[in-house]
């Protein structure tokens, strides 16, 4: 429960992660990081009637899932923390309606997933709740409708566009302490940033002066330097935003290990896939960080990782009023117990 | 920090309430509530490009008078927690991006401000943070042309419609326990209650079942009946929930006394300014709470007050589709120190 610097609080208090659990669609399912997601779905539409209710019934399943296997009686942890990009964040709040769970809604765009842990975390080691259900999710057929064309039309999509993933990801976290388990070490909570981006097809470029702030002030109040983490992860700048956030560090004077940082909307598809500058969506990171990355901590292959969620805090009244993008960024480290 | 019941939380270390400032628009500064609210705008467009920046300004100088009067340099609390109805929450964050503040964006329709007052208050009373500032907006025209139609069409509103409030309320909370100041004394995280009304324009209907399990729960969680609060104030479930949630309380046993409970949004404005069922918005509660409540119960005439937010989880996709709409509510006791 203690604060270091200014926008990091450590979480004192044990808190670890008791399950976690990712879902994708049959894209993700094919691309590189296929062999660590829980579930691949075959039909994206998860035969419901509309993309919406699909989203949010992936959720659902997903967050399900992880609090079963936490080993929580269905619908008895006492939180649940979640957002997505739909308008009003109706996946999620769906989904809370079917778990009827307490439910605090969150809105970080693509970051959401890391913005629940950081909250969620907070709470637990501080004694509010013993346990939490964090988690996030997105979908291509939602996020194409809503904030680019319907996906009849057939739109080209430029270069730097990305890929918004379909996916979700759940982490049940609890207070405690078990031996090997992994813990939440402590968070830090972002800054909106915004260099005057306005090209919705650019959203690396907008969120990557977020997560550099994010990611050297965490440094500045943790002392720690970027190769005390095995893995930087940051959420889905895609290719062309992780070239910029390099090229932001060296400004900056923060040297960053090329093979340290990974972008997971970079490592989402195959180029072959087309899904130009990556993968995006609140599911994106979600699904990486309950898949990829907390079983490779688990495993002992990692000790180390920093999750570094990314949201671009855009509408589409924003942009149809040439208004510029902002971005912002959390990040919360991950570490496995002796 | 100790934990009470299934839903609700004691904030043991004391949090206090630094400041509160309210903003309201034209309409809203001629209802029976004017006297209270700190600043009436003039112009609701506040010399701004567009209704969506107009509700953004207006949060922003809210929160910085807020910062202001806690005694706090610009841009130096520690977290800026808020939330409003624009799809993807811009209000908030190009407010966030104007002060460059460590940024917590959330989301719970009407009910936001309290969820903010709720989660932050457990931010500082577990030590994660020393200051923040608790905030959420509305504005009649940005909420018309995002639900309903553009304002420009003129359409008939239904007897059961709301009025969304222009406003906006910030409330500045700080560690702490200073003589006859207000202190946040307890939080209750309400569960998503949907008992199927599909009717966007019946929205106190679709909200009263989760504010009765809310405070029903609330009340068993801490011990504690009506009767203890001076006032229990319900975010705007407008004439038409406000008199759906007494019958509830009735069928359940719940003894509410009629003066007890008042509903911010039924309160909002004269019969004769043709608002129907009532006021509504983020900002209907939050200007309330930070206008009339708090100032009531630092000037000693009441003693403590439960503020319930509420919140319709619909959004205009899930109108379209035909799905019913979530209630939720989340509720913060206030006291006066001695």
């Amino acid at each position: 429960m203690s604060r270091v610097g200014r926008q990091t609080f450590v979480y004192d208090n044990p808190v670890e992660i008791a399950s976690h659990v990712s879902y994708v669609g049959p894209k993700e399912g094919k691309g590189p990081l296929a062999k660590w997601f829980d579930v691949v779905l075959e039909d994206d539409l998860m035969g419901q009637k509309s993309w919406e209710l699909a989203e949010s019934h992936m959720l659902t399943q997903c967050v399900e899932q992880a609090e079963a296997e936490a080993g929580l009686a269905k619908g008895s942890a006492q939180a649940f923390l979640s957002g997505d990009l739909n308008d009003q964040i109706i996946a999620s709040s769906f989904a809370a309606r079917a778990m009827q769970l307490p439910f605090l809604g969150l809105y970080g765009a693509c970051s959401t997933f890391v913005q629940a842990l950081v909250v969620g975390g907070a709470l637990i080691s501080g004694g509010f709740l013993e346990t939490a259900l964090c988690a996030a999710s997105s979908h291509f057929c939602t996020a194409e409708r809503q904030f680019r064309f319907p996906l009849e039309l057939g739109n080209q999509r430029p270069p730097a566009a990305h890929w918004t993933t379909t996916a979700a990801g759940c982490a049940a976290i609890r207070a405690g302490k078990s031996k090997g388990g992994l813990r939440l070490e402590c968070g830090t909570i972002g800054r909106v940033v915004d260099l005057n981006i306005t090209d919705a097809n650019n959203m690396g470029a907008a969120m990557a002066p977020a997560v550099c702030d994010c990611i050297a002030r965490h440094l500045e109040d943790t002392g720690r330097a970027p190769e005390d983490y095995d893995i930087i992860a940051t959420g889905d700048l895609g290719w062309v935003g992780r070239n910029i956030l390099m090229e932001l560090f060296h400004r900056r004077g923060l040297k960053m290990p090329d093979e340290v940082l990974v972008d997971c909307g970079a490592s989402m598809f195959y180029k072959e896939q087309d899904a130009h500058a990556g993968g995006s969506g609140c599911g994106c990171i979600a699904s990486v960080s309950c898949g990829m990355i907390m079983k490779r901590l688990e495993a002992g292959e990692w000790n180390r990782a920093l999750m570094v969620g990314s949201g671009a805090m855009l509408s589409p009244t924003s942009s149809m009023q040439a208004q510029s993008i902002p971005g912002i960024a959390y990040a919360v480290a991950v570490g496995r117990n002796e």
